[in-house]
């Protein structure tokens, strides 16, 4: 390509072909950020002859893929983990399994059946984060359909139509029918003239009318495309009455659910491992040599010039590492309880980031109701504090199904369902399912509730930094701190994804690789060789 | 509900609240027409003492529903296939496996493995259609989730932006944005102030912000919901620059592909069987008592007072076989050529049904090439002959996969295809795909085309009647000629779908119970029974 950077190249289409020249190439060479993605660093071979260590703290996304790829460039991990168990908020549990909540630890009450599982923290893969998907593939996690967006679902809201459910189907098909006949009405009046040529304008008003499924006439008189009042297999279909323009402006859900489909991290198709997220977490244990060191706890962590040292409590006593480098998972807001030699800038960027609040509840239901009401996936969305109803799209038509019943990231439902027990909680959100499900309660067999701020070893969800901090502070966790690395969904755009979490992972490895090319140049000279990782009891 | 029906209920809400009223009162009753199914109908038992016998012509999905539910009523039930396989048009290819094509067979090249299939007929179920989910249910078909819309996939048109495939996600982000931007324009201008008050005015601005998510001043200028031009895992997202109105107006998917999950039988999620759909047909055959008689070509339909006397060809040899009914699952167009004795308006309204045309290509993928791509199922459209590509939902990250590299309904495009030698099919679908994925080809192994109209034993996919004839004979052909009843999708308003051919399985059989009702009366006065079906070599 003539030796010119792919920037170049669109700046000069640019220049010949106006912006939708730009658009054309951008396409056309795969310049669409995930179809760039080659695979995560290649970090570079660790130093053969004395083995050179890196201490990872968490276990979580981040850590472990960070362990796997400095375990593939020949170093040596030791993983601190101070929970039970490996995979941070990437959590499943099943029959019998623990919910690590502050003074209230919840046990897992579904059947015990492998099936029957609540994602706790991710639970869905969009086709573009490249980086979960190579693991995914690389690590052997079997991926299905995950049905995000089910037009059969409802959308619920006590101020929007007398608070009855609607389906999404016909609140979406009337809102572009609506939207298009007012698209026609201006361009018949000719409001556009001055914007458009004649010609034009009679292709606005075909585009509105193949839109919104507009009459010949431009009226939106309701559309086949919401389904039928009567059995339209045996007899001509018939629409339903349209909801009227002002109810339509008067209701809530443009505002939201109608979006549920348009968010590009939530386009269909989303994915999910079959039998849990958690899955993920398996393929990493199932591939590092070095096993997470359960329930340790850091209290200090020291930069030095030849390397880091890390002091952490087990069982109550405790115990300091020596590594070459490390590489910190920790939620952030857990840094200024941790004795360091960071700089105060460092320490500030540390500071500012703040702890998300999010919160699910699960109910085993005896029947898949939902299904006898075509709903085979995807979610319900409503005014009331639970915010989502998700349906499972596995196991379709077995006996009994785990429904979301709670999926809350803003922070005030999210605190008051904090300030509940979890059986309170159970009968709050039974409350709310029966707006969008009458009969709703009478399935429930049992529930289980998360609330991550409230969670031991988390504390939060999500990072959250203000603009401003972001600005101040996101660039300078990007880099290390002497020989120590911020990851996690953290240091990253996209926090509360594990996508976000595996490129923290990616950048802090590209910045090692950097290190590497000057401190081997500094070894060479000075002659002093990094120590590799021991425990010192 | 105080001894009043369902529709006049909703006709005194009507009075009382005007048209939303009907709509929300039509949601909560559950007469959306999905919801309403309760199974399939029950049969009136068959006479206990004297077997009563029924032959079903064709095995097809109509006809093993309808032979099902007779079983199930005592009835005794004869079924005749002209070829050499149950499942009429649910037809799953796998290696090894014969395409029964007029002149030209096919033998399915494909590996041997069990995933590697490709769905002739019937691939997709929607969750409204109850029918066909209710007998998945009781026959213990296993169901997946299906992608059918993918918004990661493309569209792409010779006559639109110079040929280069467009990502969906980006066309209908824009298109949304455009049309907002549009109305928000309007909105300011107070075109619609005798429509809507000040209130309401702003209302629709913000209605229009949030539908296209357009800047505060109601520009668009691109959405972070189709993506972004930088790694937004890492860096702030960058928006691609937005399609122009006019380009937007001049392109072709909006006619098209733009509608692709707009449609209510394509609503997301649909479903598939795992395996391929004819786990629907093994379905119906586990639980089948009587075996379809393959190779039994029917030359010979005569309905009498006490029986219809059916004639058919085996291997050469005429058999004649009477029952007491006839269920005629034949595409309709075969019957001139089945001598008979229908009235002229019956035989006249079997004329009027005529051949579809559904052509279909499936190609074997050396690699998942479009999983690369972010693809994880749905379908890309093209204005090429193929119309559609659709990639598997299912073995997620296998080696290799069947891509459908042609779907086309078009009478016009499938003649073409239908003039072709089956190698000159995959020639040219293979020049399609490469305008949407350039090195298409390079991936094919192998391919297999379907034209539904040179079948033998089809001819032809999907009813057609013209609007005329349709009013003029789908109700004689609702009803039994007199012990000769109907039935396959070609007696349904919903032609081509799987729960069209059952919604006339069950209509034929209501007539059945009606019939019942009256014959009962007329045996006992004339004490005389039906005979039990045999054979008469």
């Amino acid at each position: 390509m003539l030796n010119i950077t792919r920037r170049q190249f669109l700046s000069y289409v640019g220049i010949a072909g106006g912006s939708s020249a730009i658009m054309k190439a951008s396409v056309a060479m795969g310049m669409m950020g995930h179809d760039t993605y080659a695979g995560p660093v290649n970090v570079a071979p660790a130093n053969k002859k004395d083995k050179q260590s890196v201490v990872i703290l968490g276990a979580g996304i981040a850590g472990l893929a960070t362990a796997i790829e400095l375990e593939k460039a020949g170093y040596h991990c030791t993983i601190l983990e101070a929970s039970h168990r490996a995979g941070g908020r990437n959590l499943t549990v099943r029959h019998g399994d623990k919910i690590d909540e502050m003074g209230q630890p919840q046990t897992c009450r579904f059947d015990n059946q492998e099936n029957l599982f609540f994602n706790c923290g991710p639970a869905r893969i969009p086709g573009h984060h490249r980086r979960i998907l190579h693991y995914c593939r690389a690590l052997g996690v079997p991926l299905q359909v995950k049905a995000n967006s089910c037009k059969l679902a409802y959308f619920q809201d006590d101020e929007s139509f007398g608070g009855k459910p609607i389906r999404q189907i016909e609140y979406n098909t009337d809102a572009r029918g609506l939207l298009s006949e007012l698209l026609w009405k201006s361009a018949d009046a000719s409001t556009f003239d001055q914007l458009l040529s004649e010609e034009d304008l009679a292709k606005l008003m075909q585009f509105a009318k193949s839109y919104g499924d507009l009459s010949e006439t431009g009226k939106y008189i309701g559309s086949e495309r919401a389904g039928s009042t009567t059995d339209r297999m045996l007899q001509y279909p018939e629409v339903n009455t349209p909801i009227e323009l002002k109810a339509m402006l008067n209701s809530n859900f443009w505002r939201g659910g109608l979006l549920g489909a348009e968010v590009y991290d939530w386009c269909e198709p989303l994915l999910e491992p079959v039998g849990g997220m958690d899955a993920v977490v398996k393929g990493f244990e199932r591939h590092l040599t070095s096993k997470p060191v359960l329930g340790a706890q850091v209290k200090k962590i020291y930069n030095h010039e030849d390397g880091v040292e890390i002091t952490y409590e087990q069982n109550g006593q405790f115990h300091t590492i020596k590594a070459d480098y490390c590489f910190n998972n920790i939620p952030a807001y857990f840094m200024a309880g941790i004795e360091n030699n960071f700089s105060e800038t460092y320490q500030a960027g540390l500071n500012s980031i703040k702890r998300g609040h999010l919160f699910k509840i699960a109910y085993q239901m005896k029947e898949r109701f939902w299904e006898k009401e075509g709903i085979y996936g995807g979610i319900s969305y409503t005014a009331d504090p639970i915010a989502q109803v998700w349906y499972p799209s596995h196991d379709i038509h077995a006996n009994k199904g785990i429904l979301l019943g709670a999926y809350t990231w803003d922070p005030k439902a999210s605190a008051a369902f904090e300030a509940m027990t979890p059986s309170e909680r159970l009968v709050v959100g039974a409350k709310s399912g029966e707006k969008i499900h009458p009969g709703y309660s009478k399935y429930i067999e049992n529930g289980i509730s998360i609330p991550w701020a409230r969670m031991n070893h988390q504390m939060g969800c999500g990072m959250r930094m203000g603009k401003e901090d972001f600005d101040k502070y996101y660039h300078v966790l990007q880099k290390p701190e002497g020989r120590h690395f911020m990851i996690g969904d953290q240091i990253s755009h996209h926090s509360g994804w594990q996508e976000g979490a595996l490129a923290s992972s990616d950048q802090a490895l590209e910045q090692l690789n950097k290190m590497l090319n000057a401190s081997v140049k500094t070894r060479v000279s000075t002659g002093k060789d990094a120590q590799g990782a021991q425990y010192v009891s």
